[in-house]
């Protein structure tokens, strides 16, 4: 299919101007000169309106998007014990298609176009993606905390599913360790092994909570990240999500490795983790990016409201209003999560050969207008701002706030049913 | 004008709880069961809707909105001499109304239903008020940093207009000292006399900067709170906006004083002075309510987005999930904004006999659904919710989402020719 977006502003890596977008299939064909013998099958009007990297999500379970505003103000373990396990519990891997595909038209909603999710439904977020058309990193949360065996038929899981969906475009798995503290080493050791065999990346949480890098200490006399190396999890296709309590050793670690580091600020906060040290890993030359983390901690799968969050208590915690100014924050939310997410073969960006993955925002909604610098009103004015048409790799899954892939009605009749059982 | 509310998911002091409100003039006559011959001029279907008390945005300066996204990662002093105020400079009256007008309908799309606003042009305030029938607190910002003359010139201005527009049910009038390194002691113990003789309350900046702290402690041997202290500020009709940097001391001299806080949390980050003690102020019994400051210091006028942001940081800050649940946090942006507010009569509560200030929300938005928790939902999850339907006074000022007393697009056109100015 061939689509033209006509006239929008636009937001290449040169800044903000009025172009024209030219699509064929997949990817961006060209800008302003139509390429020959072009014919549009679709002519999209983007004068009014603000053309954008689609967001990219880079650490969220976003099966729990069904479980939203149930586990609220809450200590961590009364909020796991007495909430979100005992929900868990009772979800099937339904619920799991049918909350990531709200999840979905809440991303789209809020201009994402990809996300890297870690799941214990992984398969039902695999058809999710392919009924949907959305993208996404895919991995199974991986534990041995309840035996070697259980951790070996996961892992096992998890390579069926690779095997199975790994024909699907939109589609790239990961292999995720759960977290230093629901990991042995060795199960870790065995996880960096298989990832590398497969070629697959890695997703894991670190350094989320004090609790766990004093645990850590305790147990190995490693902080989580330097048994992460030990075990060989630390390559350029990791991304570690959290990271709120790197040492400055840690964070020189994991720029030596190449890592890719997922920002989740309001679920650091709201879980009253803090905040991470996110100015320290860029200048140490981290690759961040930003992430929602699930509806339990958040409780949104909104990419402007994270970014947003970054900025801002990037600023409170430095006492400085310079730090991590409005294009670092975007980067984050576009081309870092690009290269997190790796495989895809996303830059993140607007640029011919890119993968068609594009938002559009209109310019008149009254929380949003005047315009201003447009990446000072993505990153701080867009409370209340919806993307009106999102395509990904080519296709457009929201049309003038219409979604094209997904029957919104059917989504929510089930997770309220799902909702029943909580 | 009767309306009738029917069968929404109603928040009321009791909890959530499905009621038709029944609306006569500009108040809440009766729940659930009709008065006696009671014939609705109108009837708004609430069913798969919530109804919520409106907010209250209890500090801010409305006309900024015309200057959004233009002074934005920038040090203080750059962020003043650089962008604000060239820009304030060229702004006409007329200026200061249309960004008024857009501030109001930013407002209404997200619940909110008053504010209380500090104006260089306080009587475009009163008009755009007039006007659009909003609810605000109206208050002219004095100085007399540039001579005696001009500030008195100033106060005389402001109690112009407050007899001037006195008579408008909608609008109460403030006396608003900037902040206690824009006016001498002499000026702020003037206004504090005129402000007690003319019965209408203060509105103030306070501690908002530690270079305001550690000014005031030199020139005065006093924090700028025992400052306006002893030049008779502090009444229960004062409200200090931000509050930063206050002692504990100074904490609880407001306390003793019954004087209301409004916490800006987005402006404190932005401008990098931190995070406000609100646990603190309202464990020691101040009424803490929740403003969003103008659109040069947050870039928006939106109160859910407020909220999320005063709940997480109260949490990230304390490292404790419990501080600032979502009922703590909801009635910072309901009733205890309505108490700020004073002599507006208001109540912030959705009770017989209140003002039938009121938002109806959608509850299919996939951002805000599931609901769970209603509390949690509007305090966590309003990422890109927008009230459908909103009442002040008993007046549809959002009619499912089009604004019935404003031109929204003679206000684009306004706003749009402030911005050539730029």
């Amino acid at each position: 299919m061939k689509i033209t977006i006509k006239n929008a502003l636009t937001l290449t890596p040169q800044g903000a101007g009025e172009h024209t977008v030219y699509i064929d299939g997949d990817a961006i064909a060209v800008l302003d000169a139509p390429p020959a013998d072009f014919k549009a099958d679709r002519v999209i009007d983007g004068a009014g309106k603000l053309l954008t990297p689609g967001l990219i999500n880079a650490h969220t379970h976003v099966y729990m998007t069904a479980m939203r505003n149930r586990a609220d103000d809450l200590p961590l373990m009364s909020w796991l014990n007495d909430r979100v396990w005992p929900m868990e519990d009772s979800l099937t891997e339904e619920d799991g298609y049918w909350g990531t595909l709200l999840g979905i038209m809440e991303l789209l909603l809020g201009g994402a176009t990809a996300f890297l999710d870690m799941d214990i439904f992984s398969e039902a977020t695999a058809r999710a993606l392919a009924d949907s058309a959305f993208r996404g990193g895919v991995s199974k949360g991986l534990t041995d905390i309840s035996g070697w065996d259980g951790g070996l038929e996961r892992l096992e899981i998890a390579q069926r599913e690779i095997e199975k969906y790994k024909h699907l475009p939109n589609v790239e798995f990961f292999l995720a360790p759960h977290a230093p503290y629901t990991c042995s080493e060795k199960y870790l050791t065995l996880i960096a092994e298989r990832a590398n065999d497969l070629g697959v990346g890695i997703h894991t949480h670190l350094s989320e909570s004090l609790d766990e890098q004093e645990t850590a200490l305790k147990q190995y006399g490693l902080t989580p990240a330097q048994l992460y190396d030990r075990c060989g999890l630390l390559t350029e296709k990791t991304v570690c999500a959290h990271c709120v309590f790197l040492s400055d050793e840690d964070i020189a670690l994991l720029a030596a490795r190449g890592v890719s580091v997922a920002h989740n600020p309001a679920s650091n906060m709201k879980l009253a983790n803090g905040f991470a040290p996110v100015s320290k890993m860029l200048d140490a030359g981290i690759n961040v990016a930003l992430g929602t983390d699930g509806c339990c901690s958040n409780n949104n799968q909104n990419m402007l409201r994270e970014m947003t969050l970054a900025a801002l208590i990037g600023k409170g915690t430095a006492q400085d209003a310079t730090v991590l100014p409005a294009a670092k924050v975007f980067n984050m939310a576009t081309k870092n999560g690009a290269r997190a997410l790796g495989a895809t073969g996303l830059t993140g960006e607007i640029t011919v050969g890119s993968k068609a993955d594009l938002a559009l925002f209109p310019l008149d909604f009254p929380g949003f207008f005047p315009l201003g610098d447009p990446l000072s009103a993505l990153c701080y004015a867009g409370a209340g701002l919806r993307a009106e048409t999102v395509l990904v790799g080519g296709k457009i899954l929201l049309d003038k706030g219409e979604f094209t892939t997904i029957d919104a009605d059917k989504v929510f009749y089930n997770v309220r049913k799902t909702n029943e059982k909580f």
